[in-house]
């Protein structure tokens, strides 16, 4: 049987790394997929570097449309990233009638659903394991091996450059802003790392899981975002005193009303095997109804491990192609007919319990006052640190941890906490999850 | 379209799962998979028992070559374990055109080229999902989400039973056999337990896995198969003091000269993820070329666990059914014709680094013959403690952590050790892997 031709638009990290995994392990996954997989033509901007990495084998050419407009290419790979040129280019290959496979969590995040319903009206496959978590064959699992589950929450570290920051905060005590430029020194943290540290890339990530697990279109726009920035070293040493590691989690969450759909920096019990996933590695825990807790890690990113579930993607369409698309894996899990419109919760109706800093006053009825007012709002409390004060202070920390509440009752407790003249400081607030 | 036909082939703990599990989430199934999964006739000894879980909807018999010869079925489930009647059933199904899913992992680990090979030229598919590690599809991402990848060496806690009591013997530092009753009260450890704990269950699993990783065929009878019968708190303890668990696992590794396939009791270092996998719960650690390090955890056994891979094989036959047998993922990963008789190393020609427990007289001069030894066999020692003796004590604890060697080298030297007339005891050894 002859190969399939593959045509990559872009070829920096995951498209070299596609290229060396396809050449490096070309007979096994021969004898996987039962025929060959080869890459016959390379759209770059640089054309040069693209020549260097692609080899005489296969033609490169600075024009994505030639890829998509040769008629012996099957599947186009996308890894210009972004949502611009990339999401015209894979709309275009859609309509030639290309399977097409891409590494761009932004672009479904946003525009999934007007390119899933493209690829079915055209009977083609959009695959995207490389979107989510990098060689983690987490959509695998999640659409195909979970599929008898009724999936209740899924709670991810699935961006690596801030798990990276925060293991180092935690480990070396440094705040935000020192590790992040180690981060850049050492390649887990780009020039401009907003993405990363905002947590828009981890939510683009939850947003597509959320669809997956629930059967809702994806909706970015709804997504609860908060990044790490604003992260304290003292707030991660308190925690740990609770018992607890902060981790930046993308979470999302089926409730009565609705869908809890956010990204935030989450306290979580250290002895919770993803509390203990450190550096720059994903982990992302499932709950659901038949099977309990499953737990999926490795590498997020970087060249091979993309690469590696870029391929993946391409034996799955090499085997499928040749079906019936009705038979094919939906795109997002469920088939379209079946899709589900619960909406997405504002967040002052999502439930957590959180943690709370304040710099208050030392002096008597501080606390009480407090408690007065957590106790007003409905909010109970599970714990109370009290940090010393040290000799001649007038102030001093308090740290509270409460039970599980509304974040719109915890908001209004908030503001009239913050108003207090014995509360000097703005009050941090994380919040807190038992991933139990 | 119509409901694909299901029978079963034993209704005990995972079939009444399966039952409990198509029946609650039906809906959000039919959403996925296309169609409806109905199990529609059950065969069970206990007619009684099987009427009280299957329901009037579905027809009962206490004679499974019913169900095999019944035209509507369109999937066997077999779920009655064991290699006698078990197989002989599956050839029959599969003579009969049936499509199968099994949970039997000993059936596979010993029978599985025959049932293949009858499954390949009958063009059915024989799934397996639920015979390793329970709930958590690692046979799904072995087979298809890591296809990119050689694999380099499969390390997993595969057994539930045996990891709950490591876990109790640790945490509560008591002996086996107290632990052992513990878990056998609490239903963690069957009356006979000699499968589990005699490490039999996690070889099955571990010959499964190491077929899928490597390309081989499946060969039982080449591993090497040890339990935790023999495993004393002492060394749990000490290991833990050198900064190491103690974990029966499941290895499969590829070496230049051929395949290890093994199980026994293992140090690992106290920080790895796996290390800290306790109680009942499984976890298998993937190691491969391109992904790097993967992980997936969760529950091996129990009713609805089991029973999601059981629902998971059947909504992938569901939509494999209809194609051509040919694009269908290969029941071993690789297609037959790509097989490879690469050979199972036997265990001389191992490599593993050695945890060593020695009780030696308390004298000069016994450190250093027992070194000489291990040098005289190019054995590099990595630590080693030494407890103090008591006041009048003649004898103490030697223990040493040797670097990699050669299993056959360490058996001669263990020979000459034992016959120091300064060693007053059995020497205990345990292999220890670093996992990185």
């Amino acid at each position: 049987m002859k190969a399939i031709k593959v045509g990559l638009l872009g070829i920096g990290t995951v498209g070299s790394g596609t290229f060396q995994v396809l050449r490096r392990n070309q007979e096994e996954i021969r004898g996987r997929a039962g025929r060959g997989i080869e890459i016959a033509m390379v759209a770059d901007l640089d054309l040069a570097r693209a020549k260097s990495i692609a080899g005489d084998a296969c033609e490169v050419v600075d024009d994505a449309r030639k890829v998509i407009a040769n008629p012996e290419i099957d599947i186009v790979v996308e890894l210009i990233g972004g949502y611009g040129v990339a999401k015209t280019l894979v709309l275009e290959a859609i309509a030639a009638g290309k399977h097409v496979v891409t590494a761009n969590k932004a672009l479904l995040a946003v525009h999934g659903t007007e390119i899933f319903a493209a690829a079915h009206a055209k009977g083609v496959i959009v695959a995207f394991e490389a979107a989510v978590a990098g060689g983690i064959p987490i959509i695998k699992a999640l659409r195909e091996g979970l599929t008898a589950n009724r999936i209740e929450w899924i709670a991810g570290i699935i961006n690596g450059t801030t798990n990276f920051i925060l293991s180092e905060m935690r480990s070396k005590g440094l705040d935000f802003g020192v590790v992040l430029k180690e981060a850049q020194r050492l390649g887990y943290a780009e020039a401009d790392p907003t993405f990363d540290i905002e947590g828009v890339d981890a939510a683009h990530k939850a947003t597509i899981m959320s669809a997956i697990a629930f059967g809702i279109p994806v909706q970015f726009d709804k997504a609860h975002v908060e990044g790490i920035t604003k992260l304290q070293a003292a707030d991660i040493k308190y925690a740990e005193q609770l018992g607890y590691r902060i981790k930046l989690l993308g979470i999302a969450r089926r409730r009565e009303a609705g869908i809890e759909l956010r990204v935030h920096p989450t306290l979580i019990p250290a002895q919770r095997l993803i509390a203990n996933v450190e550096g720059a590695m994903n982990a992302v825990l499932v709950q659901a109804d038949a099977v309990g807790t499953t737990l999926y890690y490795g590498k997020g990113a970087g060249s091979e491990p993309t690469a590696s579930a870029v391929v993946a993607d391409l034996v799955d369409i090499t085997r499928l192609h040749t079906a019936d698309p009705e038979h094919r894996v939906p795109h997002l899990a469920f088939r379209p007919d079946a899709m589900s419109d619960t909406p997405i919760l504002p967040m002052a109706q999502v439930a957590t319990s959180f943690y709370l800093r304040l710099v208050v006053a030392d002096q008597a009825g501080v606390l009480s006052r407090i408690t007065t007012i957590l106790a007003e709002h409905d909010i109970s409390i599970d714990a109370v640190l009290q940090r010393e004060s040290g000799e001649g202070e007038k102030q001093t920390d308090l740290i509270i941890l409460t039970h599980e509440t509304l974040e719109g009752r915890m908001d209004k407790a908030l503001t009239q906490m913050q108003a207090l003249e014995t509360v000097l400081a703005p009050i941090v607030r994380i919040r807190k999850e038992e991933l139990a």
